[in-house]
């Protein structure tokens, strides 16, 4: 992520990731503020044995396209709405707009929980144990909405 | 795609993974005239050996999304400005605003290409011979553009 | 409705048609959690008596359009503004802006009262009871203005 | 309709209820022209047998909830992109936002033909032969996106 | 006004016309739940010695734009920001995209200190009391304007 | 008017104001490029005999709102789409969200016309034989309605 | 500044200023209210030394650009969101969009740090001090970037 | 600029640079295709005798920012309206955006000649000649629109 501000925002997609059992590391990487230290961990990334980047930034979000532009790698863009946001506007569109030839993978306005699923769902193109937790996390969905449907019908 | 008015559009995802030499199959099936055609698709879509989905549609697109509901596998979408839509916005945020759970990869509108590039960039994971197809594209960006820098230079 | 956490705005369709005096059930019915029970709830919902569809959902909002799909019943889509949201317009433009051949009868946003009061309307050409109970309705809200109006008088 | 350059797209309308055989009259009543025509207009309605009021209109569109502030008739809404219109916002909301008591079914920016199809599902109701109708245009739909299917793959 | 809601907002008109000593009346009128009240104000407003008519309303606003259509008086619009609103848009373009032949002078959202102004202004045209007291108005908010730009020199 | 390329639009405003045979005057004053004209003008207007002052601008529209700052006349916004503009709305909300003390009456995008009735019903107050041929251009509005709702009953 | 309630968002401005020891001056001077006084302000800044000036602004914000108007000194334009504003939007497009020949150098909206930060930029052109001031602001951002980056590591 | 595409409207930076007398270069640096090219010009520009850059980008315009992030020397935006923009709100917003500590200096859009002003300003604050080419454009301007006001005089 690219500021601690966007952090009550990303933990959802560390809090996804643990319940998925898909290893992880989180950090601080400014495309503004660290600009070299962004362009060498994501040419680095692929041989450190990373499989996939979630980069989450608010405002002008660089952050999502400018690792996306060092790597081969799939980036996940998470648009974070921060303080003086316009109302969202800024960062989705600084992050989904990318030109022909560099694509973020981008997801809802912070929507860090499914930048974590999607990541699984990648992962899990090669990974058996983890299609299954995956298959599991929607059945899981549908359980919920039936026992709100239930709930709902004893309330009438 | 959900219409034969995407093709313009989606003919050039098309082209891309052909150049990348991803085999792929491209069909039309609308989310909103057969919706049953479209959930078997998905659900029957890994089984058959599919792993990634590219969906491309216009207005209240509903078809990326509706596909992500019926499989686990990454689904890539791609917003389409169609005649009367109101300027991109509705099928940008059809595919982008989705709900926890149920996660689209969305590119840029009218992104095609960029859809195709993500899921070469998916497949390469694991593909070593993709990934080197995939990185030779980047530096055919790299020289064009430079190539570009020096016509540039020639004129001034 | 697509989830509970559409039920307090939605509350206020239930409200409006126990007023008026019109039979309805209640569900959460989740267009991309439970698509195939949507689906069905759609298919079946003509035989089993049901004459109107109202559908409420927020963000990347495809319940309506996705009941529309599977159903010839008349539809009515309320958007609903979420939490993360983009402002409600995300829900608007995903239930209003449905192609060619599938329409869905879409009121404001957070406007289920209104949906309510329409599927009120549609029934009422048949049923002249119900039509008597919507014009009483319209009567109510004259008094209402009148009402407001006279002490906005006196105030003065 | 509220002024005769409306009628490029309220035409659609008429043609999708003639195909439907539902019996229709069309004219031009404007909300800020002929404010009291339109009052008599909607008041005389139902008396004089009208069912569904299909409204189009653009810029500031007040034509379809001034109707519906006069009949208790379902009235469907139709926001015309007319010139100087900014970019179909206007009309969009001018009739999408109605406040409670006095609903509009909107339908899509241009979006005509809908409104003729949600007329005739509205009208079905109590109309077996329409009802049929109704469904052979969803079939027709259905036979339309697989022609385009079959002629695709074929082309590849 | 068109509701009781609008008196936070509208309240402002009052004052302001207190102040500068211009005689008004302050009524609730709803263009869509009292539609003939309103045309039957409008049409006899001139006659009654109405000179200007501010209107105030929220959401898909008609009342401006259908005084408007029933008076040749100039009718002064204020979009008032409302429980629902889409960001006041719905407001503002339903009150400003008027067409040709049916002009609502319209102020800021939530803008009715000015509504009262701009009719100050107006009637000031024949009334030279009237003219200057707006004229002391603008002289105040100079002052206003050097008093804060002193008090901010002496802070620093 | 701020520019030559407004004329196309402004010239609508002069063609109304000769057929309400209201005396005015045309210029070309810019805010941002002859300022102290503009004031010059602004503040000599009422001494002159000028009663109202239309002014039309586009992009970051500030001529209507500097005008109104330097003179008690009512002053009309017309808010012209040029090239390079968002779509209008730059122009639209530069001249709508004036700030409290200083109103101006703003019409539709590109609303000439209007601006120019809207001056003509101020006006009109006072003026008798204004006041009618206004009346009658109210009434040439209605004629053409129904000469339009004639000849489309015709074609049906 | 325009307004004292500009006050908030602009004291950030002058802390940045005072923290890389750029003297300045901080004023009231409304485009709206003092129009004279802030052409007056504009015209002789450069004489009395005035280098770069920064002027913020809400709603229909034209201090900005009238500034630019009157001088040919860096004009760096703070987009305030005001009480009423319409999102932001109408600050940010009346301070942005503005006419050839008249550049406003605009900054996010409620910017006022990163105009404070342009302007030492700018003056840093021809003061090396100055030069290191902000290169030192760059490095403490970037130790605040990796101090965020080690307390997230010991966190996981 | 990021691309040649972006060509035909950087072109007037450099055509009211060449008429300022203003020296510079003009170079095709993508953020996103050459990332590591862009942080190395931008680092070395001061060194290399730079003053001011002028950046303009379309789409997800990361370019004037990730510049910005690597020098501090002022960075002016051009937000360029491309094929398949969001009618250009996505570049302004990511060229605007741009968080505390990195500003950019955005000019309107497609408002490459007001960069190139802008930076003729900044660099005037050292240079008297420059200084009076900018007077000289301004009085041209005020002497285009004097003779703009005569021919439209004689017009009427």
């Amino acid at each position: 992520m690219g500021s601690k501000s966007d952090l009550t925002v990303m933990q959802e997609a560390a809090n996804q990731l643990e319940k998925l059992k898909v290893p992880f590391e989180m950090d601080i990487v400014s495309a503004h503020r660290t600009p070299e230290k962004m362009i060498e961990y994501s040419k680095n990334a692929s041989k450190r044995g990373v499989k996939v980047i979630i980069a989450g930034a608010g405002g002008a979000a660089h952050l999502p396209g400018m690792i996306a532009a060092s790597t081969t790698l799939p980036v996940i863009g998470v648009p974070v709405k921060s303080t003086n946001s316009i109302d969202g506007w800024d960062s989705v569109l600084s992050i989904l707009q990318m030109p022909k030839g560099v694509p973020v993978a981008t997801v809802a306005l912070n929507g860090a929980a499914n930048a974590a699923i999607l990541a699984g769902q990648i992962l899990a193109l090669e990974n058996v144990k983890l299609s299954e937790r995956i298959q599991s996390l929607k059945k899981e969905m549908v359980d919920a909405v039936e026992k709100m449907s239930t709930s709902l019908e004893k309330r009438q």
